[in-house]
């Protein structure tokens, strides 16, 4: 028995007593960033700075840090929905996590954990989805895992990935490396994948021609690299463009400003927020980035990300500033300013 | 869109037409290798020969298959049992996953589908464990994500990990390189596993002091290494010995001879199993490996087996020959054959 471990569990268990965890806990926002920083990171001696989307691995023969290793489960629901399905989301967005962190996607590994009674074409579909994503995005599964529970003891079908990759020498991204005067960059419009997901789930009477977004990444990411010098990236996924701008102003302890009338969201997604009151700023994507890049190579990298499909649509949306450090202000349409704070509570559950 | 997936889907569709997940697809028995051979391999293209439980990766600057990769989920119920919970069982399974494969373990990513609802209090608990058991094994859990269902969505909590591994220089372990007259050896007494969670489920008015066998193999996988030419290792888990014995017989298309009056399996596992009706040989266990080994090894490794206390009760059970390819023949206790089978259906499930 380890001392710290013990004398950890203890202490946690007596912070924590009598608490749930409730449905905030899982959805890229406040609560969440309390349990991993409160909990997850202590017990597991994951305390060498802002947590990043992937990790950098020693292997002996290579040299540190040129291997990285990221994972992700996927619940969403429905399973299949317009656009994408729950197999592309757990190709791609394992692929997204690696590339972010400015790896090569090589290998995925795949668990599924199934309900009794999936129906098994359904199932087909669903590895058919990843098949594809995974040609697509050029890494192999090589490995994996099925487990079945009980009808009624999941909700047919739970994936998890993990990922490994290969660094470049000399690639460095991460949100230590964001500094004053940097410039953010968004690689296209926002909310199409959490829209079409709450569409898909036919509670509200509304049709939409909206598609997720769901996409691979690395190869956006690539460009950028070649084009300029880019500090740090995150995918823009569950707990939105907010809970990004947020891991990045508290990550670095740096002032974030965003610039509301730069940042691109499409005619629907706009109406479809007005309709239900919910905030764009917060609704999850599958396939677009923020990064932080050094002012002078803010034109190189912006052309270079509007010359490939996926960032047709990129802007300069903000910059990183000294004032309020670990803070989002936003400035809105109207010229006035607003604090944008991590998400808190659940918008949307089951979104990824 | 891919030919050759699309065709492979659209064959799958109708060949699988109305069928739907049932327990044995993760029974780790016959039903769960057609669903791996038939859909999940064809789909992620993996038909170089026999699956591994860990995949051997190519990695720029390292020689090729000097990386291994593997992923387990468990949704083993309950949560906690003697001996053991499922936070070691997720860290030593997939530790062993890496062990059996010749790799030395190094790192482990986490992913949690928790219950809303689940105790703060038990899930510290559990990742406490987590943390120990990698402490333990020498291994690091370095990048983790978390999920939140709905309450009646999932059971509690379930874990997946992914494990990275390095296979140092000429080792080269594998079901393709069992040979006749390769004798076969087991680490340790059958069963407890299997019996310590199903009496915790106290469905059953038994009373024990059976305690899981989870513990971490590598270390006796070196050893083994080191003391002689081992061919093949498997650990022993779901679906128990009788499971991998096959795997060995239909990946080799050698026989298996096991000899069951060689087999341990302690007192009181054989008394649940006769009150129950259970079959030792499929019972599930977390601490166990079969090897297949050089005859003209097998002592040396058995003696460097048994000088460790994972080891500590190894044996010779049985060999391979050429006779009956593919199967798997026990010599009872009375003298008698029997030809063991892969498990059909589903004995205990939930069981990791």
């Amino acid at each position: 028995m380890n001392q710290t471990v013990e004398q950890c569990r203890k202490a946690l268990q007596q912070q924590w007593a009598g608490q749930r965890i409730h449905l905030g806990h899982g959805a890229g926002g406040k609560q969440m960033d309390e349990l991993i920083s409160g909990v997850i990171a202590p017990l597991f001696g994951m305390t060498g700075g802002p947590l990043e989307d992937a990790a950098r691995l020693d292997v002996a023969g290579l040299g540190p840090g040129r291997l990285a290793m990221t994972t992700d489960g996927y619940v969403v629901t429905p399973l299949q929905f317009p656009g994408a399905s729950i197999g592309h989301l757990a190709v791609n967005g394992t692929v997204n996590d690696l590339a972010v962190s400015g790896a090569q996607p090589l290998y995925l590994s795949c668990s599924l954990i199934m309900e009794e009674g999936l129906a098994i074409e359904t199932l087909i579909d669903i590895l058919a989805d990843m098949a594809q994503a995974a040609q697509q995005a050029g890494v192999q599964i090589v490995t994996g895992d099925t487990k079945v529970v009980e009808r009624g003891h999941a909700d047919g079908l739970f994936i998890t990935t993990a990922g490994v990759g290969w660094i470049a020498q000399g690639v460095d991204l991460g949100i230590h490396r964001i500094q004053p005067g940097d410039r953010l960059l968004l690689s296209g419009p926002l909310g199409e994948h959490g829209a079409a997901i709450l569409i898909a789930r036919g509670e509200l009477a509304l049709e939409s021609d909206l598609h997720s977004d769901c996409q691979p990444l690395h190869g956006l990411v690539k460009a950028m690299l070649d084009a300029g010098e880019v500090h740090a990236i995150r995918d823009v996924t569950r707990g939105g463009l907010g809970s990004v701008a947020n891991e990045f102003a508290q990550g670095s302890n740096l002032g974030i400003v965003l610039d509301e009338a730069a940042i691109p969201v499409p005619e629907e997604v706009h109406g479809f927020c007005d309709v239900l009151g919910l905030d764009v700023l917060y609704l999850a994507n599958e396939g677009k980035l923020l990064a932080a890049v050094a002012a002078d190579a803010a034109d190189a990298i912006l052309a270079a990300m509007r010359a490939r499909p996926e960032g047709e649509q990129a802007a300069v949306i903000g910059e990183v500033v000294e004032d309020h450090a670990g803070r989002v202000v936003v400035r809105t349409t109207f010229g006035s300013h607003r604090i944008l704070d991590k998400l808190v509570g659940e918008q949307l559950p089951r979104i990824c």
